[in-house]
């Protein structure tokens, strides 16, 4: 058996001045890639400083998480930019990152929209575009990390992005890929055996296998896991060593796909 | 004679959203470098985008002008940040920036620090270290635009960055070099023929020329004239005139020094 | 003749920190009413102050001009907020601008949401309900400010609210009373004039008077002019001689209807 | 034996948007009176008016917690605000407060700064009397809360203004009456029991009891308690029954004094 390779990613460096969120420190042991808050939804340029460290330290491979300018709603909170405000306020979140990453001699490898932007993102053509625009104008080789079947991987693919699919390891799906929405019971797996059960399926399969048991073939390169929550870490730790078990090895974003 | 390298620098991109400072395009065509507000103190991401497009298009060198986190303070409030939270604050905002200019072809060649940030640096040591570490630490390249006689141009010549020496058009100067301050009369030339005299005279000598009349030898690379304010175009216009006829060529700041 | 009374209002106090919007002194001495920024669009609480104390001391009464959270889109970007936080929000605001007014001797006495949040509140009941709900527990006496035949004043009537209607001097209507949306050739009245004779066509037939020509019978207690752009106060100033020609008299918004 | 009346005192409300920040419901069933973050340093509109309901239900008094501007910081930053900038900030957030409270049928009843505003307003006299004259310019029978031997409670009582009298449970104290300074070992009181002790001291004395020993007589109408910390609701429950052991009665701010 070839062992085949999987990453890992969760949104980390989610804290902001004196509040904390998440163990970070923790999940950095489990995780192979980390999607860093830029400022905008979470994260002052302290933590994003100290994140990039603690990362660069665990070998864990960095992304920017550019969300829409809303502290207080948590970047959760739908907002109407132009698409040439929206073009801009990405690259400014990336590029603060990149200086951290560089300032700490690493470097920022993927990108992965926060929140309603990446809501959106994976939903509206345009949007979608827009994005994957910034980021090809920063840089051609920068990951774009994406929902399988989602326009944001599309609008990635059109701009020549290197992109990577990620499903999601406590959210179930509807038949044509999609998330089922958090209003409908059931979208939220909050088992850990359920979620560790509904990535080895999925990354058995290779395919988004839908709440109906539906399967929607698809290359699957990452598995995300929640930061947040009392039982982020034993949830993340269990996801990675079930993976571990079935012959994965953990690898960095560019490394997979 | 030999053509006498100079440059002329002036704060620019100090819009914010709808509220609009100064007249950027006029202005772009006088000075041969452009610090920009990063988003701290002036400059959401769309009009730094934008203003860097500017810039570039007349041949402008780009600079970061940094601040404390202060929008409605414009920056000017002092603002006690710990040692790690004003390099990660700063690393943050020329990171922001230097994205604007990979996204339109163009590069950050200098740093320069806004207002208060700057006011406390140029007086504490201990600040300018860490101004100067910030700088460094992103890239040992860039150069440091500060006054002469400065603790920041001491600490950015101790941590090996390049350091290009300013003195100011409008602004008169003690027997130490220092700024008059604004609080006491004469501090700011308000007429456009006194601060040409001032500049020419400066220049000639080869020195900071104090109101007393006392003369302080020193290097000088760059004028730098004020962006906003009704008559800053028209003066900065008479300064560029008076330098050229004097037998000066307006050069980017990496040009000279 | 009996001579009938008019209220002129105008959005005031949107400057910000260092940034001037508008000629405020100006404009006080022409409305009957002003509505003033609350800190979330514009108006920072120095601003809020000072602009509270010119009104007082021109007569004009004083309205709060609460906004979404949106300082860099000034207001003008729609935001979903929940009913919850949006009634918050607009307690906050409103809340923040008496304060200004009781320790300037005064008191707000009316109520008109800004930019994204009025037009959205003028076409969604519910979100009209919730403003009205806001406004309505902190003061049942606050006049709500309304375009006639929206969402909003329909809402703030069924809350108790007193409502008053406004028409708008520079903007075209639709047949069903909406605004012509901008994107529309012809929605907005660039000339001064034109929005003299809108205005006194609309006052005279007490009717929203479309574009088409078309007459919708109203109410109208206040015309809304515009505060900000190089022609406001001369406009403004036409369009209170014109109403003081026609026999009516200017008076403050709890004075008419 | 005479029921004696104390008030105990927290800062709560420091919740923003997504991040959490000490346990409200377990303090509020403790403590008599609150003072509730107002935005700037900590407490969105939507976590004020929550905390004000709760507060309410639990017969807690409500006073304004007004911080500098700056969430980043949590307020613990020193700013150099104009005093007619610090006015009229303090007024926007009193005020903002003032109208969750009014929403939910209650009041402020008190106003106590927060973090570096507080330290400045204790030992700065120009700062406390801007302080003290914009609690009074908007409501003369607010009561201020202020340390004992502070400049703050002198410019209270200069103003007019009713002014209660706090020590702190968990810090200790200089022979003047000010903080021991946190840089100093000792400065905090990490033991619940030590804080009690401290406290009964302090009362059965009527005076700040010195970590030397001295004592300096002084009235004291409230302690105050800590509201974040792992140990925070444990230490504040341990306080409450001591003084209900020593026969006190716990009572709002403006039963005291």
């Amino acid at each position: 058996m070839t062992t085949r390779l999987i990453n890992l990613n969760a949104d980390l460096g989610e804290s902001f001045g004196a509040w904390l969120m998440g163990d970070d420190p923790a999940l950095l042991q489990i995780v192979s890639s980390a999607n860093l808050a830029c400022g905008f939804h979470a994260g002052d340029p302290l933590i994003m400083r100290n994140t990039v460290r603690l990362a660069l330290a665990q070998g864990v491979s960095i992304g920017a998480h550019p969300s829409f300018p809303d502290l207080q709603g948590f970047g959760r909170r739908a907002m109407q930019l132009s698409p040439a405000e929206l073009e801009a306020t990405i690259l400014y979140q990336v590029g603060a990152l990149q200086a951290m990453a560089t300032a700490e001699g690493g470097r920022v490898s993927h990108v992965k929209p926060h929140g309603a932007l990446n809501n959106i993102a994976c939903a509206d053509a345009a949007v979608a575009a827009t994005v994957a625009r910034a980021v090809h104008s920063l840089d051609p080789a920068l990951i774009l990390l994406a929902p399988a079947h989602s326009e944001l991987a599309r609008a990635g693919e059109a701009a020549g992005l290197p992109v990577r699919y990620e499903v999601f390891a406590d959210r179930t799906y509807l038949d044509d890929g999609q998330l089922m929405p958090r209003s409908r019971p059931g979208a939220v797996l909050h088992d850990a055996e359920q979620c560790v059960e509904h990535v080895l399926v999925m990354l058995r399969e290779q395919a988004i296998v839908a709440a109906s048991g539906h399967r929607l073939p698809t290359r699957i390169d990452s598995i995300c896991v929640h930061g947040d929550g009392p039982e982020a870490v034993a949830t993340a730790q269990l996801i990675r060593q079930a993976l571990e078990q079935a012959g994965y090895r953990l690898a960095a974003l560019d490394r997979v796909g």
